[in-house]
């Protein structure tokens, strides 16, 4: 069986690193020291269970526990470590932690896998800082080229590949060349569903698509004193007019959010010549996702026209919805039922690195309740019962793809 | 008559101080070290003209210029030399160096005017770091105490007392000490009403009420990608509603404007859990003001109440409209008449000086025309014809005053 309590008490130590006191959060984004001092004791832990550490050029870390047989393509158990800013402690970090506790079980039953076991942990999912967000399983997946990902200009003004070699990230492993035989990645849900319906474990078979984008309104500076409304050209006052019209654009399970806002010059008394702002987009359909596009294009042209002012829209993230591997997920929801644990089919709400590797091998995940539905938030929190239930989980199945 | 060469020359000077080449404007906030070699470069003016200067304990800039007779109280003209960011190079400094240049045609003249000329370049009136704005004008005025002054928070973390230290131009001289006999300030329009009319002096009596306020939305972080729409407690999109809705206050002459915003934690994928933002609202008639005060608070209570997010005001800054002294405005548009030049009564739009010296001594403005009405922003542009033909208009008002 798992051994629990090293898994929880990792999650705290890892949640401590970059840990904010008066936030009672903390802020670990990708390539940041914290970051590294993450990435650190992750090594430390990955060196104590002897697994073989590879570094790829884009920073994914890999460890890995040999077969007892010859040369084979691994299990794959992997997530993330990097947080968005004031964070809980659990949204990455859980999955890649229960990946070390699986290798853990293994190494103190003493037996070898039938297959190698490497726990991954992928650069940048969140996106905060760099985008596209699951950049590094992207990267593995061969979805971006990896000189074009090291390229990416922060929201900071960072290159990330200097950032990368700046904390020592920045491997020699070519990105793709640990091709696995298969993936699972387990993770909070990070929404309301299975807390609301008292569910213990969610086998996810699909992910949403997640657009986003990043419109600018360029409006003309001038004197909020001595401007008649009716001669200006106010960049705040039309992207919350274009903000407020989201509203109208998520229905029927489309979810829209402006995260992201910054008025140029931001003064009192100047009428806003420029306003940024970010609008992701989602939903598990396609064709609705492609439908809220196009109204969010239309609602922008139209305020552009009758307010006499610009706008432009730059996609950033742009990736369709992903229907994980039917055979892991039953697998998953055996697995769930054999521990005598509740379990329901549902869809991913949040972009996961499952996803990118699903382009290149069958793959699942496995969520755990979330209190509240909340996460992106220092009140991220799952019971530690639930917890060790979805990382026993997570090791039956690993046992019986291996047993096969 | 007034050396208009001198002036043209002295504004190109000071208005190189703080400039930003890219951006084609310049940025001299208050007690930035761009405002302190702004106030060095007036001092040397000052100086060569032998002026006797003094600084007070808010760093109001004092140059006087001596009288026949024995003490009186003086003739005072004034403005000030601080700037928004990327801003013209006018407002303000054209009503100082207007200033310098009736002394100067003075001692040009070789003659000592029958009672001091004191030119005056007021500490802070823009208001975009520290708030109140006209804050130097007000305190000499004895409408804010200096000690709590000097205590006034930055937008940036500073306080006012230590940048105005730091700067060197925390002087002794207690405010108030300067009653002026009469105060006279020439100002550019900032607004489009003198071009679209084609007149070419305003003659400002009165300027309208300000209210500054500054509105917090505290929502909830959480998911982009996970949380339902129903479920959200969404400060971003509480905020854009409220801005929509200031459409609807600024109708009947009410100016209205949202110039800052900021998120928190300003993240793509994190619902914002903070939207801080600042409202503008100008009337010159106070109980019109009043209402528009009230329908703001009552748009942010319904919001409050229909969205179960907390939203609370602050006020920053508030002034009731100003009327100016009729015997003064008069003798401004027969200064006007006497030269030719075309003008009409006007109210000011933006806050100045001046409505602060009403406080204690009779005050009018003289305004020139702003191409295209724009100001705050580096094309603010006035004729070097339309600017001389001001300081001519303020040269005859001091003469006429004086020889009474
Ligand atoms: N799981 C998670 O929070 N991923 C970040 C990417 C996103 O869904 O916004
Ligand atoms: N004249 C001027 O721009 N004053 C700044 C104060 C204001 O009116 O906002």
């Amino acid at each position: 069986p798992l051994d629990g309590q090293v898994l929880l008490l990792q999650i705290r130590l890892l949640g401590e690193i970059g840990a904010e006191p008066e936030q009672d959060g903390r802020t670990r984004i990708a390539l940041t020291d914290a970051d590294k001092e993450g990435r650190d004791q992750l090594l430390r832990w990955m060196e104590a269970l002897e697994l073989d550490i590879r570094i790829d050029r884009i920073g994914n870390i890999f460890g890995t526990l040999r077969a007892e047989g010859d040369q084979q393509a691994p299990l794959m158990i992997g997530s993330h470590i990097d947080s968005v800013a004031n964070a809980g402690a659990l949204d990455g970090c859980y999955g890649v932690l229960a990946g070390l506790a699986v290798v853990r079980a293994f190494r103190e039953a003493g037996v070898l896998p039938s297959r190698p076991i490497t726990v991954a942990a992928f650069t940048n999912e969140e996106g905060v800082r760099y985008q596209p967000d699951m950049m590094g399983s992207l990267v593995h997946a061969g979805g971006l080229d990896v000189d074009l990902a090291l390229n990416t200009p922060g929201t900071d003004g960072t290159r990330l590949g200097d950032e990368l070699a700046r904390i020592g990230y920045a491997g020699d492993l070519e990105p793709g060349s640990l091709v696995p035989h298969e993936y699972l990645e387990l993770h909070i849900e990070q929404g309301p569903i299975l807390e609301a319906e008292g569910v213990q474990i969610g086998v996810v078979e699909n992910l949403q698509g997640i657009s986003w984008q990043q419109v600018t309104v360029k409006g003309s500076a001038n004197h909020a004193g001595t401007t008649p409304m009716h001669l200006r050209h106010d960049a705040a006052s039309v992207a919350a007019t274009a903000i407020t019209h989201l509203r109208a654009i998520a229905v029927d399970g489309t979810l829209a959010t402006v995260g992201c806002l910054r008025l140029e010059p931001n003064l009192i008394n100047v009428i806003p010549r420029k306003a940024v702002f970010t609008v992701d987009l989602r939903d598990p359909d396609e064709t609705r996702l492609q439908a809220a596009e196009k109204r969010l294009a239309d609602i922008l042209a139209h305020l552009a026209e009758t307010e006499g002012i610009e706008i432009h829209s730059e996609q950033l993230v742009r990736f369709e919805p992903v229907v994980f591997d039917s055979d892991l997920a039953s697998a998953i929801a055996a697995s769930a039922s054999r521990l005598g644990l509740s379990h329901r089919y549902m869809t991913s709400g949040a972009g996961h690195d499952a996803q990118m590797i699903a382009r290149i091998a069958p793959a699942a995940m496995i969520f755990v309740p979330s209190q509240g539905g909340v996460s992106h938030n220092p009140r991220e929190h799952t019971s530690d019962e639930l917890l060790l239930a979805g990382a026993d989980v997570l090791l039956d199945v690993v046992r019986q793809r291996l047993a096969r």
